[in-house]
């Protein structure tokens, strides 16, 4: 059989080990963070960039997919196969043997990894320089995965997302010579007019596969110290992030805000009684981290009285960083359990953030009037994961998906200037969103700049929106 | 006449008051900062986007190359015509008609601006706000400008440089349909897959022209406060860099070392006795700014007295910001006057700016004996500025301007894994050293890109090195 050959070839190519094809072996790179698996006809895994070379040759010679992925916890559906049928199923291209010990300077203040590397692994070799890649979020993701996806979490607001930390890649783009453009360097000022690295920044693979990444580090702060507090209201918390912003800027690394559907599912997953401990559960809630050196807490303590006694806020207790951060990490988890979760990562300027949850909430309700809206997010930067709980065990027909994609996503782009992926990139969930929400004359530049990273269509999955198919709009 | 024809029709497209061909009118248009005037034709200040559009299809319908301008202060030699002869002489596009009042929001602590407004007109609207766009150089540039030069300037190490804070832009390709791309947004997450806003990130209008820009602002800080110091030695100075960033890192605004050649010429054009007064001058010197609440000068006091328990300064002077920066500012044009300068904006990790200094300076002195090395510039981020200085009147022929570069920029790039451009961007001045420092294949890349935005190849300074000519290497 052609594909049997194909793979043959492969394996010749980079040994036994590099290409996997049995159904077991197959199913932790096919199975995504969450939705269905797809099928794939085998794993591939190049332990250098001569081989992630010679993958991207033989796809080329072979017309074959490849699906770049990388710690597989992207949450956009890109980095795992096509359920059957839809497209020719890609054969994967998992970096996990791209990983080695991090190349940390702790003069220059930077780390050199390969894209293979997980965060936790950059964050262990940076630990004893106290130094970190300081992008915070609850998954444990490869280099390349954040270099692809563009990564943001919970410290953004202070830290910027993965843009802002990258210094430069190397990556192996499937154009005719199969380019390595190697763009690494330690050197921050260094503008030399075009950088190909930002092409590579948040395009899900669909452009190059990035074998190494180097990043500006930051320091580790000497303390940190954490508060939950209850905001009079959601204009209220808007004006606490204003307040803390320009008289504790400095100090200030994060702000999120619950929603008391969201809290109730932390705090049930944690299983304590919560951050308020037997004070009455509120309706909002918002988790505020400061850091700096050992004063930290106690300017925290000040912030906190500034904001009660200009009754922004009704009450606050100051909770260790690690126990208040749990709560805020089991939100996820704890509404997955409660029911059927449909997850709407979107962002609006935060200005509009407290009608926006108003909208969100009778929108969702005409279209599902059993569903919760169990809304939380990086306040701060007017991120906000509108995730709708239904009953568990419902099945979600194809036409209400649609509706409550329209009911969050639209009304966040359509009404509030909003975005359809705050912090998660584009994938196959969301490119629909993507194609609508992107001019025709941008979206012709951008398939004639993936024609010239990727003439022939090889890279990335099959669903990203990128390339121009003869015949489509 | 042919040209007049071309230059009737852009009349009768934009207005009599749009296109200037008189002798005296062009002038202020083909003087750049340093260098040479080049002739033009014509300056055609177009008002809005639709103007812009005209003049790309002018421009693609008769062949002409166009040559955007913003506030003509860039360094690198893209904004004003290359010398007569050289290449046909292009159209320059003033953009500062493109000026109106920007629009701050100050919860969203942004602001949409036009290209040919300046950067001072945007931060006094910002001010009432207390807010600012925190990227601090001795021009004014326009914001279009300190786009297509992603400017970084001196208090880069906190707030890095133009691409960490522009949100999205509006421009105009070169492409058969003019294509306006309109990425204007003031979502911090908005996390949408290819950003071409990127592509016309420090790329010197030859992509497209940028039309409008909406930045990120940062807060006013509550209070400045700075000192000159002098460090024990280079070693010393990069000590206290470390040191600082450890344990003041949220104060810390702005590093910049000094020879003394450097400190001296500023000393002179500003006419008093210097930073340190009537004690001797040094051979290197540092300013550093902290900034953040009142505390700032205090905070700065103990650090200094930290520094020189640890006898890594021998000596410092808390000075007001304003003064402090004024012989910071004024090494530009003391220099100018003390002789025939030769400007070279290069950066190296700053782990080796020492042996940097030192190789820079055996390598010039074997070039041009009679040369005075006066480097100054951003240490905290490796930018350095190594001005070499020759006596007044004296005529740098090619061979030795050749030979200085050679000695400057190449140990930079070749010995120390440096930049031939730390941040003034690329232009005629340095695009050979794009083309030998850059990949064949990686060139080839930037050349199918620049296929896409331009394929008649109408956009920037000629001299610029993305196109791939026929015939060339």
């Amino acid at each position: 059989m052609e594909l049997e050959r194909q793979v043959e070839e492969l394996r010749s190519l980079l040994g036994e080990a590099a290409v996997l094809t049995g159904a077991e072996d197959l199913s932790r790179y096919t199975r995504p963070y969450r939705g269905v698996p797809g099928p794939t006809p085998a794993v591939v895994r190049p332990a250098d960039v001569d081989q992630v070379r010679a993958v991207v040759g033989w796809a080329r010679r072979h017309r074959v997919r490849l699906l770049p992925q990388g710690a597989n916890s992207g949450l956009a559906g890109a980095s795992t196969p096509p359920p059957a049928g839809a497209h020719p199923a890609p054969v994967v291209v998992s970096l996990e043997r791209l990983d080695r010990e991090p190349m940390v300077d702790p003069v220059d203040r930077t780390a050199e990894v390969a894209a293979g590397t997980r965060l936790s692994r950059l964050n262990t070799a940076a630990l004893p320089h106290g130094l970190v890649l300081p992008i915070d979020l609850g998954a444990d993701p490869s280099l390349g995965g954040m270099v692809a996806t563009n990564t943001g979490g919970a410290r953004m607001l202070r830290h910027g997302d993965m843009r802002r930390h990258v210094l430069g890649v190397r990556a192996v783009t499937a154009d005719a010579d199969c380019t390595v453009v190697d763009e690494r360097t330690t050197l921050r000022k260094h503008n030399v007019g075009p950088s190909l690295t930002q092409w590579f920044i948040g395009t899900s693979g669909a452009f190059g596969i990035v074998t190494d990444v180097v990043v500006d580090l930051g320091r580790l702060p000497a303390a940190r110290a954490c508060a939950w507090m209850i905001p009079r209201d959601a204009v209220a918390a808007l004006e606490t992030i204003l307040l803390l912003e320009r008289s504790y800027g400095r100090w200030l690394e994060a702000f999120e805000v619950l929603s008391a559907e969201a809290l109730e599912a932390a705090v049930r997953e944690v299983g304590d009684r919560g951050p308020f401990g037997s004070r009455p559960s509120p309706w909002l809630s918002a988790l505020v981290e400061f850091s700096g050196g050992e004063e930290s807490e106690e300017v925290l303590v000040g912030a906190l009285d500034d904001l009660t006694s200009r009754s922004l806020i009704s009450d606050a207790v100051v909770v260790p960083p690690v126990r208040a951060w749990a709560y805020r990490h089991a939100v996820t988890d704890g509404l997955q359990r409660s029911g059927t979760v449909l997850g709407f990562d979107v962002s609006v300027p935060r200005s509009h953030l407290p009608p926006f949850r108003d909208r969100v909430r009778e929108a969702v309700a005409s279209v599902a009037p059993q569903a919760i809206v169990a809304d939380f997010g990086h306040w701060g930067d007017g991120g906000i994961h509108c995730n709708v709980v239904l009953p568990a065990g419902v099945t979600v027909e194809a036409p209400i998906r649609v509706a409550l994609d329209e009911a969050v996503i639209g009304t966040a782009c359509a009404e509030f200037g909003g975005s359809f992926s705050a912090e998660h990139g584009v994938g196959p969930r969301n490119a629909g969103w993507w194609t609508s929400t992107t001019g025709i004359g941008t979206r012709s530049l951008v398939a004639g700049l993936k024609q010239v990273f990727d003439p022939l269509g090889v890279l990335g999955h099959p669903g990203l929106p990128y390339r121009w198919e003869p015949g489509s709009s």
